[in-house]
């Protein structure tokens, strides 16, 4: 399986990395540069074409360059707790079906921020790992660790067996999200962007936390809502000295 | 507020300048060139139609396009700062040259939430209010008070001068932003996506801040940051009872 990648930043870092890139493709008037640079120097095979190829390739701001690759590595929930470090407090981010990439893209850039060991979704359910994701994870899409699970219920309930605290995200019948002891090993679960979490999954929650928030608007972007709960438990762990 | 211009380089000059385009309308066979580039590239609506729907879209030589435009209401730097009730700590948002509608979106959505009470950024050097910055804000577009300043320095120093304390954000030279007393009235300074705040931004900031982060992507999104830092200012403002 292979797909394609696009924008500068997210090809230089495959080739600054090594990354498998099967092929990867220039735009006219960008070939002077530390991408052609790389991709001859580790003897990626290449070509330059005009803007409307790379147009036809991708659906999104391609800047000049669209990288093929294999598809991205992903993990079982049981190699990922196996390579969390001795000492290490876990922590971990489950998605019950997210839908919008660049959410999941923002999700994961935040979660190499704070060390999240790993994030899980249902295979089914979620959006994939994709370009869009890819671009906007800035090359965190390579660095932190993803679970494809075929239930999340059954998954969160294993981690339960294994000692983690599972913290959902709800907008009612939740707690102040600071008034929580984050100090074990943890799985925050972020909801969908419309409907939240589901009922089982909810149901599987050891606790519920809310953000305060005014007016009407009444919920957050899940990566926004997501990214200020890691910082709170970031904070927590790691106090400012 | 929404009207129908036409032609194609009116549309051109509306996409090059990143206007506030809500939804554009292709004649068929004409969807093969610049203004689709752009208008995938600027991450705008559109639909391909046949001449017919043009036709009776406008009521002149539309030479097969025709964008629907909306103004969204903006307000000056004055008639912000004279909405703050009485008793509440002022609190706005700067945004220096903020380029995508995600992101924008994301911050009017979380703005709304926290009770910003104005976010601005400078005419010529920001992505605009468009339908998508919208959609992603969810209806915070028409309830969070938006600037459009000429000059976002002379803003900044103006907002001095009235007695706010600028705190920028930066990924070095900066101390932790959980360091920091908010209880003054605060704009805080977001900078683009890829180069952070211009040099003269930086210079007029009182105050840099920057969040802890391990690994090597070294950045968060600029919604997500934002979202952290004004939940900061918030949870200070408001501490847990």
């Amino acid at each position: 399986m292979t797909q394609l990648v696009y924008g500068k930043n997210v090809v230089l870092n495959l080739l600054k990395k090594n990354k498998e890139i099967d092929f990867l493709y220039i735009q006219k008037s960008r070939n002077d540069d530390d991408v052609l640079y790389l991709a001859k120097k580790n003897n990626i095979s290449y070509k330059i074409v005009d803007r409307k190829v790379l147009d036809n390739l991708v659906n999104g701001n391609h800047q000049g360059y669209v990288a093929q690759i294999k598809e991205y590595k992903t993990y079982t929930i049981e190699e990922i707790i196996e390579s969390i470090p001795q000492g290490k407090q876990p922590l971990l981010v489950a998605l019950d079906g997210l839908e919008d990439p660049h959410n999941l893209g923002a999700i994961l850039r935040t979660a190499a921020c704070v060390g999240v060991d790993g994030v899980i979704f249902e295979k089914n359910r979620s959006v994939s790992l994709n370009s869009t994701v890819a671009k906007v994870s800035v090359g965190a899409i390579d660095i932190v660790k993803v679970a494809r699970v075929t239930n999340l219920t059954q998954t969160l309930n294993k981690l339960k067996d294994e000692g983690y605290w599972v913290v959902g995200t709800d907008t009612k019948d939740a707690v102040d999200y600071r008034s929580v002891d984050y100090s074990m090993p943890v799985v925050l679960v972020i909801g969908s962007e419309g409907k939240g979490m589901r009922r089982l999954v909810k149901e599987n929650c050891d606790i519920k936390v809310m953000l305060p928030m005014e007016g009407d608007i009444g919920s957050l972007n899940a990566s926004v809502a997501c990214a200020v709960l890691l910082y709170q438990i970031y904070s927590q762990r790691f106090p400012l000295k």
